[in-house]
């Protein structure tokens, strides 16, 4: 027993009594005669004190020669403190050491371990164990603990068996890259990590397993943008007998259930909107509801007028800001400067002021007279006061920039608040995505979504037009979730596979168990998956998953810490019938 | 919705009710007039009757369609049953169907969806998705599930963190090898999988964690025996400030709270065994102790005769087999065949009957008169009516060999109850173990296990005498856990990475992060793994842990299902910058 109690609950009601603690030393201050020391753990901080005339001099040596994060033990009598921190949990006491025991010496840190630290984003993830010290790091993985706890409470409630599935499974070159793994007692053979646990969630299905889920690492190999990690964990489930709306009905409380059991907040029944409508009003399909600002398409209004640049565009989309009407010339010109940026696009921006007297002064006032800026204010919902923005050209270009316009003024104006939560269903999303690149189709979602009832004929004529049965949960502006109904029948997944550009061999080869599986009795099931990582962070009002995950890498998928990846010796490679390629 | 109710949970009550179910068909009996099925799904079985008085032609027709695992849908009228089987949850009812439609059709399954099958391990593991519709594949994944909960929920009420640590990590030439995965980002270099996340758990403490725990997958890259799979599941956890006694305590806690919850069993606080007596009187460091037949050492009642047998060798032991005398001379040869076959490997077994009336009759009573004899009953415990066996040789091996015997015994004498749970800490373990192969020593437990104190200085001048504050939770027989009170000091760490063969360089590119990290204000700590695979099979009551797993590999690291590891295609390995080895 290294410690009677911790160091974060020491109160009022233990004066007088002798305890011994144990932790970090936060901090000390030495007055000479007097000297205070913070003691730190998991749980809190208690203060510590030593004086002159109550402390042995041996002992006030030691404890003057504490550095910070030295490891301590101490015994003491819990005694009132003099000047007390109401702000503390433990601010009304301090101890009074009578027994000082140095467990461990420690460096001077590289970084201080503060809320607010002086270390570098490098630094602080080569000493990530002195990093999860300060309150941000170890609160957001405890945050992500409780959340990953209420998550399998809610499930297993629900009947939800969690099931692990394998790690070493089979490469398909379908999708992003696999991370693979050479089999030394299978030469020449690789098993591959998984990007998900699809194909075997719905075995499980097949298997009768009827509710399954797991919190469970998935593993991409992609170049990695900001946010992005190689390994990441999802909240994995599925379900048979079911329909989309049992689906969404389990997880819209799942999702309520965290709501309330973390923020204690009680959300009505989440809106769900439909992907084209997500698309027109938004310009995104994972629109942020937290605020209004939606867009008004203006075509009708503007291009019957001499206006060139609007009567070519096959979109002209506006959104109303709120009070935007207050900015000045120069803020305007520093907006258009930035829908102007590379990363945005736009080549320019048309603007319209609604005054406080209810007219309007737009920047082509030479095309539209009042009248017809009445009809763009009533169309993207402006009312006196504010500013409305106008974005044209190629559709999907154009809602993408006004989509990150609509972004920006809501962060701007405050609109982005993290303590407030708008889940949202975005449902009905088309089954195929085109790949302006290649030309070719491929699945959206992946490729055991199942196309809406009846729509199998269009896939021959119209593939883009086919909507799966698949949907996203989106909270506050993010994709938090998304799934699908599955196809469960062997000859609908077989032609699926042929337009996706499989031929009949190659499906059989990556998928055939999967199909044969179809003929052994599949039933109707369906299911979704949350990204773990982005889903605690948003809830803990981040917008970066990194301090939820303990051991991060890099963007270059370095452990920097650990130093990984690294070379092997020529045994290991020999050993797993591997050489490394021949430099070019 | 698919269903009204599952096919587990109508009873009387429900009589008269219309409902819809939704699952497998199991049997169906065809009377010709009357038609019995028997619906299945996760949760039970519910019999539908279709008859010719009530049932219209057509489905009639239908319903005489369908074969073993259709998945049917069907809507109808709870009805009392004419011949109850009280047996089942639902036998009071049946459902008179009104409504039926198939949604999927089945082929014949490769072998029989019964408690008993008739198929063979190849083809359930080949159809493991048919397998799992068994009840006792079913029934163990579920019950996995009920103790990783209760395990997570103990744990986490003891104000355990469950942390995620990386699967992309660095591989590590100690212990077994490493499964690894090449980084196409650093071109050269490799991941490697986690045989187990001890480094990061030791950082977690030293990042203030205080107490960890994780339900995590760990891989190892051994040539597989039977009942090993190269990837497995550990409940793994580490704890600050603690000594071994209070990882003992907690430990302890979780197991007792395992056995009430799951078995409603009380068990009193665990005895506690030194490796030494669990090697001394069970030839074993993992004793089963639901039953007696503790080893008695004969050298000093046998080396004073004639005797060169058991005059050589260094220890001579025997066990009292209770009611033994009733074997035959016959069944006794038996008995000496077994111990010599070559997996056990003794040379030959000498045996003394106790008779009922006391006297003794020995197979050497050449050369022990019965005051002898007495003395072996007195030193094994045997009684009148038992058979004392003994066996002699080379310690280690005379212990192995005995061991084997006595848990053979035991198995034949019905003593080893799987519905009786007995626990039990083997603690003390030496720190080192010599390879007879290389006369190196090794870690025990491993690298970073913590002598006992003041055993320091023994290293150098008897490495094998020292013992390590490294523990076991063993039950019935199995080893279910380990762990240690670990290194938190780098120049003890350095020093024990140099008695185990690691050059300076060696151990600092191996383990340097960890050692600079002690050097940050490392904190006393220690913990322990539980296996789970193996600890849900024991409290389930099974010896082989491959039912408990969903989707297991079989013996050479082969998913026979999905056909994995699997060849890559060239284009894959030259972005991942490796190639095949030449062959030789």
């Amino acid at each position: 027993m290294y410690r009677s109690h911790s160091c974060g609950e020491l109160n009022a009601s233990h004066i007088n009594t002798e305890v011994t603690l144990a932790g970090w030393v936060q901090k000390s201050r030495d007055k000479g005669f007097m000297i205070w020391v913070d003691l730190r753990d998991r749980y809190g901080i208690t203060q510590l004190i030593f004086d002159e005339e109550r402390t042995p001099k041996e002992m006030m040596e030691k404890a003057k020669s504490l550095g910070r994060e030295f490891v301590i033990q101490v015994t003491g009598t819990v005694i009132e403190r003099e000047s007390k921190n109401q702000n503390m949990a433990t601010g009304v006491i301090e101890v009074l050491v009578s027994k000082l025991e140095i467990l461990n010496k420690a460096k001077l840190p590289p970084f201080t371990i503060e809320n607010e630290t002086d270390g570098g984003e490098d630094i602080r993830m080569k000493y990530r164990y002195l990093d999860i010290r300060r309150n941000p790091v170890k609160d957001s993985l405890i945050f992500r603990h409780k959340v990953a706890m209420e998550v399998r409470k809610y499930l297993s409630d629900q009947a939800f068996i969690e099931v692990e599935t394998p790690y070493l499974i089979k490469s398909t070159p379908e999708g992003a890259r696999d991370f693979v793994v050479p089999s030394r007692m299978n030469e020449g053979q690789f098993y591959a990590l998984p990007q998900s646990p699809q194909t075997f969630k719905q075995l499980l299905m097949v298997g009768g397993m009827d509710k399954y889920f797991q919190i469970v690492k998935c593993f991409r190999d992609e170049d990695l943008r900001a946010d992005r990690q190689p390994e990441f964990t999802q909240i994995d489930c599925e379900m048979a007998f079911v329909e989309q709306e049992d689906i969404l009905t389990i997880f819209e409380g799942l999702t309520r259930h965290l709501l309330k059991e973390i923020h204690n907040l009680e959300v009505a029944k989440f809106p769900r909107m439909l992907f084209d409508d997500a698309m027109r009003l938004y310009g995104n399909d994972k629109p942020d509801i937290r605020f209004g600002m939606e867009f008004g398409e203006l075509n009708a209004v503007t291009q019957h007028k001499d206006f060139g640049v609007f009567n070519s565009a096959e979109l002209v989309v506006g959104i109303a800001v709120p009070g935007g009407n207050a900015y000045t010339r120069k803020e305007i010109d520093k907006l258009i400067d930035w829908v102007k940026r590379p990363q945005v696009g736009a080549l320019g921006m048309i603007y319209c002021r609604v005054n406080e007297d209810g007219t309007f002064k737009s920047s082509v006032d030479k095309f539209y007279d009042q009248e017809d800026l009445a009809k763009w204010a009533a169309t993207t919902g402006a009312k006196a006061g504010d500013l409305i923005c106008v974005l044209s050209g190629e559709t999907n270009k154009v809602r993408a920039q006004m989509s990150a316009l609509r972004m920006e003024l809501a962060e701007r104006l405050g609109l982005r608040d993290p303590k407030v939560f708008a889940p949202l269903w975005v449902i009905d999303f088309p089954l195929l995505e085109l790949d302006e690149e290649t030309g070719n189709y491929h699945a959206m979602h992946h490729p055991f979504t199942s196309p809406k009832p009846g729509q199998m004929e269009l896939l021959e004529t119209d593939p883009g037009a086919v909507k799966a049965n698949a949907y996203d949960l989106v909270l506050n502006g993010n994709e938090i979730g998304g799934g699908s109904i599955r196809i469960h029948d062997k000859q609908i997944q077989a032609t699926m596979l042929k337009h996706l550009g499989f031929s009949e061999e190659e499906a059989k080869a990556q998928f055939g168990f999967l199909m044969d599986a179809f003929e052994y009795g599949a039933p109707p099931h369906g299911g979704l998956a949350f990204g773990l990582d982005r889903l605690v962070a948003i809830l803990g009002g981040q917008e970066t998953i990194r301090d939820f995950i303990a051991f991060p890498k890099n963007n270059s998928g370095r452990d920097v810490m650990i130093d990984a990846p690294a070379a092997l010796d020529n045994e290991q490679l020999k050993e797993l019938n591997i050489q490394l390629a021949v430099q070019k």
